[in-house]
């Protein structure tokens, strides 16, 4: 698992000539079944879709010879060094762009320290579309060149800012879902919008322009973005769920971080005594929804999550800096809930889903010294399995990525060890 | 701290020319003081030491000019770019170099599942001198490559394996500590020595070797190594403890790594209640002995500890992965117990210093949440001052190398950010 990518674009979206990727190839089955087969050929078409994946060592004019009646004979064909290998794209199911600056600042306190010592001056600013410019193009060629071809951005209260962001991800060829945060309460250094009104209508502003921006939903996916229970309001939360219902978008939230959330959430909603009632009876608890951290759940909750196939980004960079708390994942995974990892930068300091990986796995093992329960570890089959096919189901796309299987987008990345 | 190594040899040993580094400069001063300074300049001498370090902005040939007098006038300039800086060489107080091929392996079980079913097979595999040729090329140089100018080896119970890890760590020019490994009992896989006669001859003859290839001990320094409290009886600890007193070497052990540690060695050393009572008996706790993950302490440890001056090799990866417990690393520095860093490859699958200074505040922050007391949480500070100045004094170096100093080694290495 230590290893670093090649620079060459791992998304490989609009190529002309059908390809063929001779090597090592490694990608997960399932939870427990990572295939690592030694001499692999993957054949891609023009399009970018897997046409075959063959584990039968052959020489490149024998694959070309081999798969000529599905137009590979003259095939551009590529072969890895022994070191090398093919792993799927990484999927980043939770990262808020805006903070991005704040990358590694900030991990003395706590989770609502650090949201109003850092994040809300850091979000506010994005009124400015030229820092928004320059810092989304830095994050979107950066987290593509440390692998992820997908991933769940958290935006800013702002329109624009979040239509930059959509651009930037287009642009660079990464997969993305994107939406504006919505905050009209709880926050700090203006971080926040005058109306549950404006919120709604500068929501679906980006809506429809990320609609605007790629109709198919090739590679950029919009959502509708309630920060949080302590964040928006009775009206303002089922505003937006109508919005997703109307334009069918993906939603992202945060829930059940710290006590604190809680706490404020259902002080916020006073009909609920448990935080995902309140996203359910808003409209905004769907097979389409993304909840980051879910740490303290009732068992309500893991009902609500399970009945609802809504998914889980589980962010253990950030959980351990902040001192949230360690993530049930085994508890979540036992009732069939969908869970991804997330990098959750700037609260995780690294933007790497692969360090999300090994993090995972650490706080796995901490959770399991600290229950006295082994149950609760990650092994590393299951590891690669979250960050890759995990977050595929996450983010709704288990058909299309997360592995190499034939009829896939060949979303890829070519690494080595060091 | 995220940063990657540029190719550039890391240990300055051997310039011919005298050489001015201009950049980004960050260093620990002390636990707390982390200085940065954004243009500094740095002035090597011929053999390496360091001979000014001048904060004053200024252009390469004022600096000439400035130093002229001290033989600067013609030196070499290297002008860093804007995103990279200059950094301390990495010190890593506790490295297994024979285990290196098992790294990222067998993180399935406890301390003694790994030493049973992974490292015995693998360290008792060195009796093949090729072997140990092949691995520890490769060890040195990857481990130099990754920043750690200088690493505290435990090798295996070979004296011409352990010889030859000492060459290649002089071949590379990498700063060791290095000696033969002492078992005579409770190991597995034949990974023994067949008496305490035999062990303690072979450990005088790779000491003996170690000071012929390096007479004044520029780079390469002996140990007595023995493995811990379970695998030497007293009459193999007594002499090497004369050895080390005999030959003034450094001590390598490992000490309170788990309660089963614990219990093993005080079963066969029934003399003592106490783990350090036992070295310090055998003339095995000096100030230049140096005692791996010491995580389940007496209070009498604590105190046999700072009065002896001994260092602790602090391993928050492999703690972690094992499932050892969490080292009270706040504890051992308010008594002013010397602290360093190391990665434990490979038990610990990083071999990385800068990866072990990201494990160790992770490995306090739950440390805090689990006792409720944020005081055992490490600062970004202290965790650099731990892979730096806190390993040149847990390797009694800290008048030589750990940060940069008038008059110190020009060890450095310089990164950048991605």
């Amino acid at each position: 698992m230590v290893i670093r990518y090649h620079s060459e674009a791992p998304v490989n979206e609009g190529v002309v000539q059908p390809k063929i990727f001779i090597g090592r190839l490694i990608h997960s089955k399932s939870l427990n079944d990572l295939e690592i087969i030694p001499r692999a050929a993957i054949g891609v078409t023009p399009n970018g879709t897997i046409a075959f994946v063959d584990s039968k060592p052959a020489t490149a004019s024998q694959l070309q010879t081999r798969y000529a009646h599905e137009g590979f004979a003259h095939a551009q064909v590529t072969t890895l060094t022994k070191s090398q290998f093919l792993f799927p794209g990484l999927i980043d199911t939770h990262l808020h762009a805006p903070q991005w600056p704040n990358l590694a600042l900030g991990m003395e306190g706590t989770l609502r320290e650090w949201c109003e010592n850092y994040t809300d001056p850091m979000e506010a600013s994005y009124s400015s579309t030229s820092k928004a410019q320059r810092v989304y193009a830095d994050v979107t060629k950066t987290t593509l060149a440390l692998g992820s071809t997908t991933v769940a951005y958290n935006s800013s209260i702002h329109a624009e800012a979040t239509n930059i962001l959509a651009d930037c991800a287009l642009a660079a060829g990464q997969r993305a879902i994107v939406g504006k945060m919505c905050i009209t309460v709880g926050s700090t250094h203006g971080n926040w919008e005058e109306s549950a009104e404006v919120s709604l209508a500068d929501s679906e502003k980006s809506v429809k322009y990320i609609r605007s921006i790629d109709p198919e939903g090739r590679l950029v996916h919009p959502c509708v973005q309630p920060r949080g229970g302590p964040y928006c309001p009775p009206e303002l939360m089922r505003g937006l769920g109508e919005q997703c219902e109307k334009y069918r978008t993906y939603v992202q939230a945060h829930m059940c971080e710290t006590q604190s959330d809680i706490d404020r959430t259902l002080e916020l909603h006073p009909n609920y005594t448990c935080y995902s009632d309140m996203y359910l009876a808003s409209g905004l608890l769907t097979s389409r929804t993304i909840l980051a951290h879910c740490i303290h759940l009732q068992p309500r909750d893991l009902a609500n999550l399970s009945a609802s196939r809504a998914g889980v980004a589980h962010n253990p960079n950030s959980n351990t800096c902040l001192r949230d708390g360690d993530c049930r994942v085994r508890d979540l995974l036992d009732r069939g809930i969908k869970v991804g990892l997330g990098t959750d930068c700037s609260a995780g300091y690294m933007p790497s889903i692969h360090d999300a990986m090994r993090s995972a796995s650490n706080v796995s093992r901490n959770l399991a010294v600290r229950e006295g329960e082994g149950r609760y570890v990650l092994g590393f089959r299951e590891v690669v399995w979250l960050g890759t096919m995990g977050g595929a189901e996450v983010v709704g796309m288990e058909d299309s990525i997360g592995n190499f299987e034939k009829g896939k987008r060949m979303g890829r990345v070519m690494a080595r060890r060091w």
